[in-house]
């Protein structure tokens, strides 16, 4: 398999979650700053021209919360996901969900304001309430939604990959993490192992 | 199981769903004009403030991809997701990540823009560009996601589903469905659907 993705994009999640799989896979890095996702060679590959894509021996597969399932049901023997329990597995899809149509697009207000408006006092305007937005969504998921010390509670999966991928957005979107202790402790955790540490030294080289 | 759902709202492709699936279901509907989904008891179910939720005999779980894929999980017998192919089940997901992530998120700039920006200027701003964001989305579909007949070519699944509640937001949002012939087929064979007219009608009453 061969994962697409660029440094500082969501695309680290799949990156994390190959790596944590065991699978052989190998990766392709985009340069944003040049364009090269509106290149008409990656256009091929995803016609939406975003990161990540995973080229798979059965064909293409986009958008991160699909391909972290994919991944996690390749692998069964890694444990990324509850494989077999339709309603927990439901559960860690609905978290994922919210991160990818909720979190992520907070976010990307910030510095993709020009997909929603080309007027560019309205861009300026989108970044005002990125801080806001981002602390309500984490709060909701310090709240609740992270069960602790996973998202699953016990059981470790793809979405604590995701979310701590999203939880490292924080800084740069003017929200102090310490606000939200149980995320903090979930952060650190996942901050020190082994795997996420060697993918996240491969996005900075 | 219990739908909370409100009319107008993705909450009907669940709806959708559970009619297709042949399990016994019920439902509960709010009114976001009395801001019901923002009450307390409603807040307990789903403290998101958002249709749709669903209550199942072990929790509750949110989130269209999520739902509908639980639904498809609960009624193996009903033929709505390519349940025994990880890899299909990955494209269909995909395919419904795409639909909440972009197609939702450019629709709601239209009526939702206050919920990434205060500015009133803004706000009018953001319904400017749902047109053409509208129409990029679909097109990208027409050209290809939507393999034809249904998303996942000759199998049927809750990608149809949801694909077709918004296929029917495009009017409203200023797009004439016959720019795009494969998508018009599609729209007009799913409204045929009973089981469509039936959730349909009972939204609209």
């Amino acid at each position: 398999m061969i994962l697409y993705y660029a440094p500082g994009s969501c695309a680290i999640a799949s990156h994390i979650a190959l790596q944590e799989s065991g699978l052989t896979y190998d990766t392709r890095r985009l340069d944003f700053r040049r364009n090269e996702q509106r290149s008409a060679d990656y256009l091929a590959i995803n016609p939406k021209g975003r990161v990540p894509a995973l080229v798979t021996a059965r064909g293409i597969i986009t958008e991160t919360p699909a391909i972290l399932a994919f991944i996690a049901h390749s692998a069964p023997a890694a444990g990324l996901a509850p494989l077999n329990d339709p309603f927990r597995f439901a559960q860690m899809q609905a978290f994922n969900s919210y991160l990818c149509s909720t979190v992520h697009v907070a976010h990307a207000h910030r510095f993709r304001g020009s997909r929603w408006t080309d007027d560019p006092a309205a861009i300026e305007a989108l970044k005002v309430k990125v801080p806001q937005n981002m602390a309500d969504c984490f709060q909701l998921i310090e709240d609740g939604m992270l069960e602790g010390p996973w998202v699953l509670g016990d059981l470790y999966s793809i979405a604590d990959i995701y979310l701590y991928v999203l939880s490292t957005w924080l800084e740069g979107d003017g929200v102090d993490i310490r606000r939200f202790p149980k995320l903090k402790a979930f952060h650190d955790q996942m901050a020190a192992r082994p795997s996420i540490q060697k993918v996240e030294a491969a996005h900075r080289a």
